[in-house]
């Protein structure tokens, strides 16, 4: 019934309070949340009717992640209700010089074990236009791979636009697994969110200049790899490519270029403070995605999508609770932080 | 090396704050605990030299298991350390007419997963006096059934005395598979914790009476199984039989029975407002064996053993800290609850 | 859309952590609620089909106030957008013999200030089949009154159900002011949720009897006023009356009659530890209007709205987060409170 | 300056969250307060010109301890800034049978070790009225006792009406020390607060008849001390002796006798949920100072007193913050604990 | 009473924890503060006898807002209690590029409503040396800017100097409304506080350069605006313009420059990372008043007054809890940061 | 019976929650920690046994110091239990320009306060290879400086390696007295922890040149205080001068000197953004001691030592919760603090 569809995991995140170690945690913070259901609530905080679409446990604890979405106006009616379990994955926030790290529990979750047969993909897609799905997905095992190409075939049948974000994990599969499940899903893809270190472990493709970051990025790497990508797949009407620089352990630049079939542009670069760098991603695609559905020009769209992802980081939790205003006034260059009373 | 070694599984517990239910949760209370653990936990707060034995993963989550048992001086040196994920259950804490709710996330654990030949009894019980289980852990799958075995078996080649508290888990077996399995380890047991249900429910044994509770407490039917028990298992040295009574949600009564091999004799009952009921049975136990390795005469045992359970009811979290002082003073008849000052 | 709207004021309370007094507060407990908020909530959660209709300011804490339905599953696709502050109450949870206290903040909210012909009651009652309002919205003020007695007249015309909790507020209106109006509200009414003491206060009916509260209850004044009530508004359909006694700071009894037309039945008596007494009527009122919508034979249906009221007292905020099941077990007998794993 | 004068220490508070054990605790919660600390709070809440002398470290403890008086109301214009340390006293929140337990830190603090030349007693006592300490003053060292003993004299020659509460503390002295130093400042008092334990174990009285409590109180125990103390210490105006019952760990009845000179009578008897007993007796104090001070008649004075004493055990922290219409209200009968809305 | 009387509304500020979203928010922390206000805590924190005129409800509420300010040792006598609210915002901690959000809900406060003739200006004003007032208070309507007016002139007719923060809040009137009544209050200004771009906007004045910040912050523009001030108000004795500018999200500089009718100073820049920057204007404010009448130099005065502000920054709240010594240690040069033990 | 023995004081740490100042504070949060239990916490969170020394009451606040000892691995068999205090200290965590606070509270500790005869350093030093001291413990008192001396003495004598960090304090003694004590503590000094200001100030010893900070380091003054060093203590096996810079109150430059006996290293400098910066030279210490031990070549050594002190400025508490691999990966260049996924 909702315009956009996404397909994925929704997870329990715990994580110790601020900057606690976990063997220091008496207690942790609550987030539901994951790659796919970020990308859904950052498009209905955008105003935009998005759904999910995932295998859920019944339990109070699956109720939990269920109500965590409705709170953001996601569509959870398409939702299976069964199985034993949520995946759990465990975050301990860094600070300067310490990584964050990430324990991850997620094996034998409810979606993860989902048959695919379970899936009524007629039902899901009705009214849709967009379908949204990552590389994490296909990557939670045999079920969930079928799973995600029966959504795609299903989705192509319906003239439905496909986007794919890359996303590997090397947690849940080697880059050979990784690379062989997505060349056989690109051919389904409409947009292609990646980055060039993803297209070139997964795919082979090298850039025609070294990724260079801040002061002074150059971008013409992605464009060659744009090249590369519409080569293999043809079907792709546009591709996006985010850059990531580490500054220090709390600094970022973060920036991205895009190919949207009749030019190449790319954003300018963010410095980042980041308070919670999990799903700054998911808010990225959120914001191309709500771009492009918006009918956005090259230019606009891409600082759109970029600014969704910056603001990201300033945001605890998962979800990227960002209005359109707010994306809107960083994408057009006040950065400053004012108070606004 | 510690002269009291239990086994079985630690699991994470997450619970809301206060009374708040799972879906309202926005933090949850972070506690390591099971069965056995708590034992351990208990005896070694009452200064004797406990040890427990399992396996634990060996990321920040088990190791935050760990320091748990090391903080409250718990011998660890025995636990192997690997597999890929520590038991968790969710525990919402009732009130009033609301009961409390366990969501189970245990299966796959590291515990339940183990071999049995990675176990080195030998070394484990390298100066052991007593050994404890419940039957929580045979419940577990067939390995840790196998692993409780090994355990039972070579304690008494080297003369342990073997405690065992029945300890009957509905989500974990069925009553048949409990049964069949607890009767097949009772043959190594020497002093035997349950209660009059469980007796029934798993052994098929009638009480002479009904059970009747508070405020007339009549443990008639505690000493017809008693005699029914020893017949059984003639090798049983010494029976302990709990008994329960719930008033209203929060308030409950609690006594116990005990047949020491030269007579039968039971505590006065006490009327318990809970603050956290998890863990008092394992209270209960650590403060019987206490009582028997100390050598205490029936009377004043028993009601050690079930003062040392009745404090556990106002104590947040699975381990019981007390001290030998505060139950002797509850046992001694002081639960006015006046400021020490 | 939804089966079920209740049409009322969702307000902003907040509140200090556990029993701390308000000049104590470094932090207050956020919760979004209102009277008949709270029992659209509840039947939500009891998996009906519920919305809510009001008025709500575009900003943040209006927002959050529409999320905290939307994460119920409560419709909030009729609620109006606008006006420029959501109500306020304050509430410090007593305890003992010190009196919750509430200090309200509520003038001028958006929906005491919204115009009647912002509503489009075809619309909000399109394809609904219950109506529920209380006394409280028509207490808001001259436009509130309007609006309510427009929404009960678009109901009528509709064959909706109309249920009215009477609900009297001391600090919004006099007794004669709210008896005048809930007068002329009656004749819309087809169930009516009430206490003796309203009955008598708004419409001078005197009970037969005394309200003669625990050990012995007796519910026959109640049923005297149940024959004048249809006496004098003949098409009420069905008559609900509450039955609250205090016995401690902590402690009330609580039980109801019922007259549903066919006969005069009454729960049994329930006494009740407080953890949070508001929002145990609304959950009252959800569990009588479940209990009809669900075709409960009388008996049955009065025990479930009085389990789901006393079960509501064990739950912190103003939302009733009960499931069916959770009730009838109350409503059934098992008010033990044992942990359930 | 202010009517009233309480001279004695004020001391930080340390307690584990909720009922946690000390070795439980992550974080402390943070109170200031003192036995006549306290008794000026509750009388500057009541609406009283009240004010607090003793020595406090000019570091950010002191001055929080400062601050808290003075969020009151409370004059600390004479206290004098200086010395090392603030006494600290750990607390830890007991339950049910557990009860609570105090850690003493309060050695060498900065009232303990003060000099008595450092008070300007005339200065201090400008435009009082009514001077109060408590038998923790004296018991602090040889300087404390004797500025207790100069307070006294001043306020005598000042015709200032003295109040002293002899608040025995086994941890500070022994019966034998306390006895005799209270014997030495008792022709000073004018209204005594205490208890028939204390009068007994300090001045060596026998009441006629033993302490009988709830259900049947009886009182005359309580008279029959009245007549020796103003045998021997005639110039006593006025005498008051609480009464203290334990139920279980959690629940008190408390009540109290009054002999004001003209006659003797007692209160009613309250049972007591109690969610913090510390400063309870404070509260009590604070009510019959102002009860005197305002001209209440003997019956209603002595229910004022316990009322403010028994709703003191509803509020966290050392300090009463209680307003003369709460008490009134409990004084009056209303412990109910009804929402106020 | 007080030397220096501030005169406006205090507020009951709300704010999720740390960088938390509205619609995150499951608690709020709750401070007490208002532009005025935090200009008297400030002084009071400097060991200043300031006091806080305004008018506030009698509830619970409105004294924990008095409590607030006792606790910081301001006067509140001369408060006028009663009224029905406390205005209340709604502050939202913003990081890195998200800015702070204001949510304001002070419309028909209790101070707002007052009417002129419930302040005794004669009683207000005694043994007062300075009066403060910012630009907010005549903002709040019709009956607040009499208020500040009466006040002014009462002030002027005792001889006490009177200074005035412009602070223009966009949110409360238009620029045109709030030149109209401001350029009326000049006339009784001594020291004016203020910027570049209020100057201009309110009063039309233009720099003779533009505003040029770090690295080279060139403050002619400001001496300019000084002299055309003075030319149109002669009787001001003293004018503050401060200067602020962005770094970054988290970062700002701060700086200002003094003329004290001697000659024309500027303090050096300091680049401040913000913890919270409300309040930092009113600490800068209570600087340079507690330097004026300290006597300090101009440079000194300047350099104090700015540090004061800077050091506002790091502290969670409205109000600055700062020492002289602090802050002279910062004016000083010591921004290390160093712990100090 | 530990490899490694640390002797010192623990303490109990206080302090507000985040950048709250002491005034602000109703709850602190508690570390339990000390120069060199911060040592022997580091070295067993890094796989090695290592074990503290020391007094400790007996009471429940002593026994949750020991407790933390317990959880972190650290062997807490050697403590002598007794004495009635534990010293305190108060920290308030600073924030840009403004610093930490520490106010003390440690006078007549247990162990300050503890007799040299009650150490039996033949039992403490039992297997022990390796003995470490702060120039705090002999700071604290006669008693405790005459038990760091047996100490020193005993471990020589078993030919214990000894290790000391010079860690003056200036609240605890004067330049000269601590000058006097190091310098006849030194000759049994193996491996020396100190800094150029500590070497000059306590010892007189100039550098050869000035320390310059970065951006360009200059250790040559440091090699110069080696030869010092050396020269005047000839048993002197390694020498570690460690190097901070302030860059603003947030951010420090941390570096160090390591002289083997080999030759002279520096490593490399880092920018820390400091989070907590209490305990950070303890994790330096802690790692030389652990590449020491473990055969570390000196410039792996130094970058190991280095890393381990920077990583702790991102962590909470006192004591380092570091592993080897993390510190590897720092000392080895990565900074990024990218999430570990």
């Amino acid at each position: 019934m909702a315009r956009i569809m996404a397909l994925g995991e929704i997870m329990l995140r715990l994580s110790p309070k601020g900057h606690r170690r976990f063997v220091q945690a008496g207690e942790f913070d609550v987030v539901y949340g994951g790659g796919e259901a970020n990308v859904a609530v950052g498009l209905s905080n955008f105003g935009m009717d998005a759904g999910f679409v995932s295998k859920i446990p019944q339990h109070e604890i699956g109720q939990a992640a269920v109500n965590e979405l409705r709170k953001n106006g996601v569509d959870t009616s398409r939702i299976i209700r069964g199985g034993a379990r949520l995946g759990i994955y465990f975050l301990e926030t860094g600070a300067a010089q310490r990584p964050s790290k990430v324990v991850y529990d997620r094996a034998n979750s409810a979606f993860a074990l989902a048959e695919p047969q379970e899936f009524d993909w007629d039902a899901v897609f009705d009214g849709c236009e967009w379908f949204h799905f990552s590389g994490i997905t296909p990557a939670l095992g045999k079920n969930a791979a079928q799973i995600c190409k029966d959504a795609c075939a299903a989705a192509k049948k319906k003239d439905i636009t496909v986007s794919c974000d890359l996303n590997y994990r090397k947690n849940l599969w080697t880059l050979e697994e990784a690379g062989e499940m997505m060349k056989s899903l690109m051919p389904y893809v409409d947009v292609l969110i990646a980055n060039q270190e993803q297209v070139k472990s997964l795919f082979g493709m090298e850039a025609a200049s070294a990724e260079i970051k801040e002061p002074n990025v150059d971008y013409s790497g992605c464009q060659s790899l744009c090249v590369q990508l519409r080569k293999t797949w043809p079907q792709l009407d546009k591709i996006v490519l985010s850059l990531r620089g580490s500054v220090s352990g709390d600094d970022n630049y973060f920036g991205a270029a895009y190919d949207d079939g009749t030019g190449f542009v790319h954003s300018r670069n963010h410095l980042i403070h980041m308070v919670d760098r999990v799903g700054s991603g998911d808010a990225f695609s959120a914001g191309i995605i709500y771009a492009i559905m918006n009918g956005y020009p090259a230019q606009e769209a891409i600082e759109f999508a970029v600014a969704s992802g910056v603001l990201k980081h300033s945001i605890e939790g998962d979800g990227s609770m960002e209005s359109v205003e707010e994306v809107k006034a960083l994408a057009g260059g006040d950065g400053s932080g004012k108070v606004q009373r």
